[in-house]
């Protein structure tokens, strides 16, 4: 079979349900992933790396990719833009590889709007308690802090069902190899095989 | 998580492709399915149980039994009919088990149009050259047989765009193992889980 043109992947989901712990898993476990990593023009944390964690930009530079249709989508939340370069997911995308991006709802329904083949997939709690759990934290944070974490899953909470699939996190190595696996399926698609299905029809057509 | 309704697989693809070997290969290492068995009016061959090859019926049973809207789809082929008796799939899918039937393409897209839910998958050779050794058996068929195997792949090549997802049959373990991922995989579809959404959510929003 030939080489197929790698799946863009959304993976979207409740702050605290351990997004970041499945992806690194995921790339740790498999190889056939690339993570995109976003642009900002937010200030780097201690600790971030340029080029690994973000791209760190000037909203100048933001704005110049912006205009030159450098970003597959981007979105602007208190004050600092956020974007997927578009460049490294059509690139990775050519070479085969299945391009992971992170990024929430808003940004997942323009990928699917631009990229009709995009795969769509939102990370689930195993029930409300345990994500209440894992936002509250080790009692570090401020109740300030939890209370708004709290406020925000519950916004989050809406348009699930604009995804694909869900994947619900209790076990992490279960909900990685669930993760793998629903990609891998993917490439079984009809849609994703029309070069395939083609040339063996011809063959069986000149029997 | 509730127990979720079963899924309705079709299962079609050329004949000689193996289909039949990857079902009782399938329900031998997985026990979550349920093959249907199809009615027919044809004789029984040598060897045929009825019940467990098929429901063996009269004409006349079968035409009460398409008046009385007992089949999920029936078709008539050389002068006998075939069809799938509703009763056993609507039990299994209820009891939570993936039903598989095994059928040609116009009782596939009869299925699909009354199950939209349905999962149609395609079975194919690695390439032609594989079906055609597999159809021209081991010289113990005469070459007008050969000859119809032949024809009838051809026709079969059409309507392979109507499914889901094609399977490859080059290596069986592979292609079982793949068939059982692909079915499991769609019970992650976010349609087979909005009430598991709607409580996890409800349970969020009184955070």
């Amino acid at each position: 079979m030939m080489k197929q043109r790698g799946i863009l992947v959304v993976v979207s989901g409740f702050s605290g349900v351990g997004k970041g712990t499945i992806m690194k898993r995921l790339t740790e476990k498999y190889d056939n992933y690339a993570l995109s990593v976003s642009a900002t023009t937010r200030d780097p944390r201690a600790g971030e790396t340029d080029g690994k964690d973000y791209f760190f930009h000037t909203a100048e530079e933001f704005q110049r990719m912006i205009a030159c249709d450098e970003l597959v989508e981007y979105a602007c939340y208190c004050g600092n833009y956020y974007g997927t370069p578009r460049k490294y997911v059509e690139d990775q995308m050519e070479r085969g590889r299945d391009v992971i991006l992170e990024i929430e709802i808003q940004g997942a329904l323009k990928i699917k709007a631009k990229y009709p083949d995009a795969l769509l997939l939102f990370v689930m709690p195993p029930d409300g308690e345990t994500l209440k759990k894992r936002l509250s934290g080790r009692n570090t944070e401020t109740p300030e802090v939890i209370e708004a974490r709290l406020k925000r899953a519950s916004a989050e909470a809406d348009g699930i069902e604009s995804y694909d699939y869900i994947l619900v996190n209790d076990d992490l190595e279960k909900c990685v190899d669930e993760l793998h696996s629903l990609i891998a399926c993917q490439h079984w698609q009809v849609k994703r095989n029309l070069d395939f299905i083609s040339r063996v029809r011809g063959q069986i057509k000149e029997f």
